[in-house]
């Protein structure tokens, strides 16, 4: 009895390391900062699964979707709209035409200018990482009702605007 | 006349290519990724000014807050609550530990599990950043109603819950 019990005794820590422990999340569940961040990683993640399979960044298609709407449009007025520095920017855009999927003319109008535009065959995958990014963003879009999906994305606004 | 005229005409788009050109944003500003990542960018901004002068990451903060909540936490269980992969908390604390702010032991109970701990000096450390983060916070918490956080926090817990 008393062997069977210290044996117990022993044998009960072992077993519990296996199980998850409790953790104490302290301050971490209401912080805005832990709140935005993982809701980020959680719509990266479905965006690498989603949206052309893993070799197309989330800042990258958004940088074709304002080249396609803005055929010619300058490098410092995409970077003020995606809210990065130019650096990023021109970084990224090297990528995209070492791809293929871009090009870059200099302004005939201004020669400091340089008119981005996209490729045909960035057209080409633009229109399908379009279409893939429209289901990605489904999926998340349908945990809200329309009205709060307005009120979550106004309060956003908010953080970057 | 017609000489001035037509200088004007040459110049014009010289001036009108410094100014800032209307850009169509397309679906970009009603996507929420977009909305998120911006939100994200805007944080982290401010995260790096404010805490620990740059040389923090949130992750890295997340981390030794749930460390020095849970004293002895196992890499698993850090990994589950903030929501990385194992390799990314192990990359990490190899690094904290490398600055002399935590310490791995072998667990006594389990020999394939390793407690982490902050040192005395990390729990230094962590105490000036924890004032710093909450801060930082504050900046942006204080642009919200109590009910308006308490909606986005909830909001955003579905996005990542």
């Amino acid at each position: 009895m008393s062997l069977t019990s210290k044996k117990a005794k022993v044998r009960s820590p072992r077993v519990r390391a296996q199980e998850p422990r409790p953790v104490d999340l302290d301050v971490l569940p209401t912080l805005l900062g832990f709140n935005i961040r993982r809701a980020q990683i959680a719509l990266w993640r479905d965006f690498a699964h989603s949206v052309g399979e893993g070799e197309i960044r989330p800042g990258a298609f958004s940088l074709m979707l304002l080249v396609s709407a803005n055929p010619g449009i300058a490098q410092i007025d995409i970077a003020n709209q995606l809210g990065v520095d130019k650096a990023t920017v021109v970084a990224l855009i090297d990528r995209l035409e070492s791809e293929g999927w871009m090009s870059r003319t200099r302004s005939s109008e201004d020669r400091r200018r340089q008119n981005i535009r996209l490729t045909p065959e960035g057209t080409k995958v633009y229109k399908m990482l379009r279409k893939q990014m429209i289901e990605h963003e489904r999926k998340f879009v349908e945990r809200f009702t329309p009205q709060e999906l307005r009120t979550l994305i106004s309060l956003l606004k908010r953080l970057h605007g």
